[in-house]
């Protein structure tokens, strides 16, 4: 076999055998097949596309190409959740012991990333002696005895990707429905769950822009799960404003905890009620999607999924009493308002601009080296669609620095105040199949 | 300016600006642009195609990427010829002689090469004597008083051209019209010349399989030789069949002497006359193509042609008796004949299949270290069209072993006898913009 009329192939419409798939994925993996011949072939198939069967092909070539994560030791069905990634997006944060306070078993390996704010874990860590230094057989202990656990990532899983996508992001080839799906569903499924939940993000702040190409790349992913056996369903949603009102580590605990209570900001509330019900109905917790959604609406309101965090901090070392007392979290120095200039309605709150300030502060790593502060963030005080008056706050700077100024020229130049203006849709589209 | 830009750019059906070409060309050629996104761009190109704007800078970009000859000193417009390669090619060894004897300075650089048979400078080596070893100074004058000289290729000409070529052969870029436009065109001009002429094969053994491919090529390499100001043109002809009778080295040099004095094989001729007004025309001898024409006609009749030839191949110490006495030239030890197996009419003798065979006697290079023998080779007694009776000898093998089985196994392997069959069409267009 030979590389050369692979890409020959699929250049000309073709569609790659499994063999092919395997043998390209393996090739390269091994160093034996060049960058040059894979940026070729990329860009073929950012033309040409993938059939379901070599979507599915790719993925699992990419699975194989590493370590696995194997999950089986801990009884029942396995749910993972996936974000595309936005600004402020604390669902995980709240989803976990939500999901696991009905009996489902969250298993999660989690990093810390580059972004905005820290990862999962960074965020946990906002709690007091939390820690996610557990062997993997006190990982497994935990969550079948106590229904959650999170732990670093370990293994070198899906090497192919990692390669793959470094070189796709060097050679315009990033923006391929197949090979992004592929790349994600390749994570998904070598961390080993049985089951995914999707939150495919839309809007100024995603990689998709419009909703068109959200849907897309959110079948391209549902298909390509259930096509290997991992019941997947995905939530289209909206990031052209940050997702609740917290950006920041220890303030996004602190909203996880509100939202928990059923006191949190209805976007996330409402978000984490789409997603929840998917993961309650995917591990065969309830009959249909309606009735999974009663079931989270019940933990919160009995005050089970509260319980269940408490639970889940102490089991990792961390201090309870936060959940009772958000006044023991990291707190910032300075809280510093930033009033509207005019009166009229939020039309605009871009969210990546917005997340940005946020790592201005500190909330997120800019490079690997960068070290975060968890104190730190913003509160937006208004969100799109709000009427405001000039003077009043659109946003609390939490910040361990007294001048600001920067993030406060960042921060007019992203928000918009109008005349009119709606608040956006949050969940644009429901993918099932 | 970001090289992964320009790739997002052309991807995205953009067009590139000069300064991109000349950037990417430039970073390319010195190392600096890695070939990973060299063959994603080309890939893109593959699917975008190129303007003609983009064409003539991407063609100038790749000339002024090395060495370019300076013809200067020779007096007169200098027009090259060029074909996009086929078997049995005999026509610069009758045009150089032919159009030099209408006072058209024919300063001829050629290499030796790959392929079926030897290049342009093998094959006058068949001649007693004849060498290209004489320096630039000898070359221009000879050039200058007699009208007709060939020398060996020097120079570093078209560096990018040679690196983007080799990618694109294990890329799966090789089959696009404006790289392969850009690429020929890039050559031609950095050898020089002040006008063109191109020789644009198709059918089994050229690389462009079909007459419309074969169109869009020519007009991609006329539009950029007019716009970068070389006055080009170009014949479509056919390469279903050996062009001519002979395929070997000496065994050409004698066809070409046949045909300067008028006793040629008729297609050779045909295309000879087809190739040689367009120089005639270009290099402004005549007022029309049918001007031109009868020129041509009149100084193979009138034996001026045929002088020129001895001029020419004593000028640079060959033995011009050859001409008179084509004995002279290397005989091969054994004349094999290989009859037809039944009576019909010729349907079908493929190309380059043919050519392997003179090339498995040793007529051209396989490698480039294989030595050539100049004296073997194929006449081809029947072309397509031809009727003939079993026994009737369809070629005559010129071979210095005496088993030929191999060679004679793949001729009938590549030679089909029908019921009824037409001589194909030689030349399919004539592409003057």
């Amino acid at each position: 076999m030979r590389m050369v009329d692979l890409i020959e192939k699929k250049r000309d419409g073709g569609e790659l055998t499994t063999e092919e798939i395997n043998f390209f994925i393996q090739g390269y993996t091994r160093g034996e097949i060049p960058d040059y011949q894979v940026s070729a072939l990329a860009m073929a198939i950012y033309f040409r596309d993938m059939t379901d069967r070599e979507r599915a092909d790719l993925t699992m070539a990419m699975v194989q190409s590493g370590e696995t994560i194997d999950l089986s030791a801990i009884e029942g069905v396995k749910v993972d959740k996936h974000s595309t990634g936005g600004v402020g997006d604390t669902t995980t944060l709240v989803l976990a012991p939500l999901v696991a306070a009905l009996d489902i078993p969250v298993a999660k390996m989690s990093g810390r990333g580059l972004g905005h704010t820290g990862g999962t874990i960074d965020k946990l860590e906002a709690v007091e002696g939390f820690h996610v230094e557990i062997s993997k057989e006190q990982f497994v202990e935990l969550v079948n005895k106590h229904k959650i656990a999170v732990i670093g990532q370990t293994g070198d899983l899906t090497p192919a990707d990692k390669k793959l996508y470094a070189l796709r992001d060097v050679t315009g080839t990033v923006s391929s429905i197949p090979l992004i799906a592929s790349s994600i569903m390749s994570k998904k499924i070598a961390a080993g769950s049985d089951a995914i939940v999707l939150d495919v993000k839309t809007g100024a702040g995603a990689f998709m822009k419009t909703v068109e190409d959200a849907k897309k790349l959110a079948q391209a992913m549902v298909r390509i799960g259930n096509n290997v056996g991992r019941k997947t369903m995905a939530v289209i949603s909206d990031m052209s404003q940050p997702l609740g009102r917290a950006i920041g580590n220890a303030l996004e605990v602190k909203e996880a905890i509100d939202t928990l209570r059923g006191n949190g900001p209805k976007d996330l509330e409402e978000l984490c009620l789409a997603l929840g019900r998917q993961m309650v109905f995917l591990a065969g917790k309830a009959e249909s999607l309606e009735k999974a959604e009663k079931m989270i609406r019940g933990v919160i309101q009995n005050g089970k999924a509260l319980e269940k965090f408490k639970e889940f901090l102490a089991n990792q070392g961390g201090d309870p009493s936060v959940v009772d007392h958000p006044e023991k979290l990291p707190q910032a120095a300075y809280q510093i308002e930033v009033p509207a200039k005019t009166d009229g309605v939020v039309a605009e709150m871009i969210a990546d601009e917005i997340g940005t300030a946020a790592m201005w502060l500190g909330a997120g790593r800019a490079t690997k080296e960068s070290e975060i502060d968890l104190a730190v963030g913003l509160v937006m005080n208004k969100k799109i669609g709000d009427p405001v008056k000039a003077g009043e706050s659109l946003v609390t700077i939490h910040a361990n620095r007294e001048n600001v100024d920067d993030v406060i020229e960042k921060l007019y130049a992203s928000i918009r105040i109008d005349k009119q203006a709606k608040a956006p849709v949050l969940i644009y589209d429901i993918v099932t199949e």
